[in-house]
């Protein structure tokens, strides 16, 4: 798939399938989560430094579409990318594939909050520029 | 919330929250799928039965909103409904509620599939039939 | 099995089955826990009455035996006791039944924590006093 | 420690932390799953290979105990040693550490069952001639 600038290696484990011999529909949100951190890993500290200014990220949204099954123990690629970060929201679009199958895509909506209220905080700056820089200028529909 | 023909009951465990002090979110597939699963146990064997006819029930797409967070140990009420069954596919929607607090919705697809073929079959008329006696009629937006 | 004063049930959950067709081995110690967690609720609050008091149980031991496999939706019983409370310390011996055979055994072993230092602090009096009355003087090997 | 001829990595994710911020204790089995697989996987198609066969290996007992809490995002080096490999049966060790801490340490026991039927059947003899040769002859508590 095209449009992702950071892509993530995962392993169907066995305990993350089911009776049907196939990844449990809901450890793909594991995975996503397992992305989004080596993702943030690359930026100054990534999640732990967000917790470490007492901030966590929530996640406000889940949706994903399964194309195939993935087994055990297919080595699966994840790529990600972050879009519409905006005050305290950010989203997340993903693709998970097998090869050069499309097994599955989804986004994430998440939101900054303080760690002690709950309460919506802003993306910290340090955050917001390395994913600007990293994510380049969005597609614009306009462009000629 | 209104328009829920079943509501399951489920009891946050500790082992499903995580270092935020709340229920992970992929947490929230695993309850909507065990709310399927006591929704068709009402029908002539269930889900048991639709496997015992050779078809397995695969989940095409989940989405989940999440309001308020769940925790340890919260009792959490869980309605679901059946719509738009037609073929081999149908869709259920979902609220999970703590007292009269909404603390999440979503909805999933699915489509009953040959469970060795993982082709496409009708859902069988008896669950068919079943469903559509337990929903009624679909709220039409034409009515007068 | 004879000797448990206090029985849960659980329903195996799909997501909890693995590609074998049965309840993934990891799955028993979550219902071990939920098991505990039951267990002490009959108690003055029971586990959230502990944490309210700066008090976290942690898990020290698990053993499982598994003679026969559970699958989905079997329907379980779990039995618990706590056994040896000495100080800090304590024990849990289970047992999982279906129908009349005996699935799996197991115990545990925990200490309370300070839940700030996580150092060792002694059980609850309540909880011990409360614990003892349940299950009763423990078989003593000398007796006649 | 020592005695370990092969170890795995893994990183604790945040899905598999609880309410006490540190890794559940049920997600450990997972671990040595993982980690046994990755063992196997060096031995002419490791597990899926014995699958290809009909035949899967049972868990039949585990046992973990816990030093120290891990947490997220740890980086754990798991080491593994198959042991006692006689007929079906075989039984792995394991140790958790994180740097030079030790953090938890375990055994598991297995037998080869055949995929149809669950009944016990030989280790074939391609896996116990190569997991043979990777662990050595076992230390002698007799020799001089």
């Amino acid at each position: 798939v095209e449009g992702f600038g950071f892509t993530s290696e995962v392993t169907v484990r066995f305990a993350e399938t089911d009776a049907q011999g196939v990844a449990h529909h809901s450890v793909y949100l594991v995975w996503f989560e397992q992305t989004r951190v080596e993702y943030l890993a690359r930026f100054d500290g990534g999640y732990p430094a967000l917790q470490a200014e007492g901030i966590e990220a929530l996640t406000l949204e889940t949706y994903v579409r399964h194309l195939l099954p993935a087994r055990f123990p297919d080595r699966l690629r994840i790529s990600c990318r972050c879009r519409d970060l905006r005050g305290a929201r950010f989203r997340y679009e993903y693709a998970v594939e097998r090869g050069d199958e499309l097994l599955a895509e989804g986004w994430t909506t998440h939101a900054c909050v303080n760690a002690q209220t709950f309460q919506p905080t802003r993306v910290p700056s340090w955050l917001a520029t390395s994913i600007a820089t990293a994510e380049g200028p969005e597609p614009s529909a306009s462009s000629s």
